[in-house]
């Protein structure tokens, strides 16, 4: 199916920072149980993650499967270098790297055990479209394993203001950069609209929460990262959904919640187990 | 602590009926790996089930502790008698029942290994004065698995308007009895408020899932009922946020949603274990 006519997404800088937070322990808990009992039956499995981002997840994956090999792709040529340099640093070396389009996957049908698609869909403009691709590439008996934020899902504590409006600003510019602010929810209509039965779709909420001094930092420093010099100041602002003041407002409060001992955040996201018949 | 002047909780029939479907492994996940690991310690685990309604968690608790003893108390008798009328139909012994006002609750100090409390801080006025008295129970090295509820955080689909009208009264008629909508993002806080050090709490959000045939029926059933007879008909006409008609319609709603293919409703709850010193 032809890429042409699809919205594009680019990650930002501030974006990128906190998606290195992210493990499969704390983001793909709905696909690990099955991916160690997988393991056990075939080492050699083959894990594709589809929009892998900086790799942190691809990487992770690669542990538990020391005889396997993972692919990560990615639109951009500059994340995948990132993806790389962290697998290079943590020292996992059964993982490869190769730039794709996740509506045109350079892959033959039935090639992957595993397909892992985290944070992608929401970005796009057609996400049945891409399951249908992510299910091609992957062999029957297979597994796919979706999981897609929740943008209304946001549960803050104390509720600043400014951070209540960051929270309505960012669904905004998702919205207008052609993504979808409730895609956790869709995600089993998306994939029923891609030709998977519903019997085939176990589905699931999980959540990312941000309580401890050390997890507030790394959310509060990479929300104040996207807001100073991020793809989101310069978007809110030429939508007129924010003013100069009320961004910095906005990064002031990320600060002071970093710094309040009982802050928390949690964050809902939708996930899709398909078995692939 | 006194207990008068706080608000009184008593659910109605429809509600009960809902929390029956409520197990350890599906409401209790944050505790549950813990309380493996302490009942492989000490087999004859005393835990404290408080404001267990129904009691289909506690006695879910009582199998994984086949030498410990659970009790289970509840401000009504008559929710009693039902848990009771549970745990022997599903041949669980090792439990007990009480009853017991959470503000004062007839134990000693440092009773219970395990003092579990599940949906009920979110019913009361003065939610640290009750986890004083919870921390009071449980014994030094012990643990309290506290988990609410976040009234805002309903991820539904499709989002037919009468579900999101249901939605919004049932927050409004929550907080009209004198209910907290937000009680899950302040569970570190109310608990920091009865004493606690942040050090020895550690939060995380759970959700409920609502997707598979069985269980859609079983949450519309429930909340058909609950319009249909329960407390929340009266209370919303009361309060003049729903007419006869729009609880009509809700009923409807309910029923055509249970009936959807990839109808969805996803409910995002806070957690909290605090480890006592």
């Amino acid at each position: 199916m032809a890429a042409a006519g699809h919205n594009k997404y680019a990650a930002g800088y501030g974006q990128v920072k906190h998606h290195e937070w992210r493990t499969a322990e704390n983001s793909a808990s709905h696909l690990l149980p099955r991916l160690q009992a997988m393991v056990k039956e075939t080492p050699q499995l083959k894990l594709l993650d589809v929009g892998a981002g900086p790799g942190t997840i691809s990487a992770s994956f690669a542990k538990y499967m020391p005889d396997g090999q993972v692919t990560a792709t990615d639109i951009s040529d500059e994340i995948l270098g990132r993806a790389k340099e962290h697998a290079d640093s943590v020292g996992v070396k059964n993982i490869q790297f190769q730039k794709a389009n996740v509506y045109e996957l350079p892959f033959p049908d039935s090639s992957f055990d595993i397909v892992h698609v985290h944070q992608v869909l929401c970005h796009l403009d057609a996400p049945p479209d891409a399951i249908r691709e992510i299910v091609r590439v992957t062999k029957p008996r297979g597994v796919v394993a979706l999981r897609e934020s929740e943008m209304k899902m946001w549960c803050i504590f104390p509720e600043l203001p400014p951070l209540l409006q960051f929270h309505e600003i960012a669904a905004k510019t998702l919205a207008a950069n052609g993504g979808q602010d409730k895609g956790g929810r869709q995600l089993v209509s998306w994939t029923m609209k891609a030709g998977v039965a519903r019997e085939d779709i176990t589905a699931s909420f999980g959540t990312w929460c941000y309580s401890t001094p050390d997890d507030r930092l790394a959310w509060a420093g990479s929300m104040m990262e996207r807001l100073k010099t991020g793809q989101m100041r310069g978007k809110a602002i030429e939508l007129g959904i924010a003013t100069e003041q009320e961004i910095d407002d906005m990064v002031n409060a990320w600060d002071e919640w970093s710094k309040t001992d009982d802050a928390i955040l949690g964050i809902m996201n939708g996930e899709v187990l398909v078995d692939k018949k």
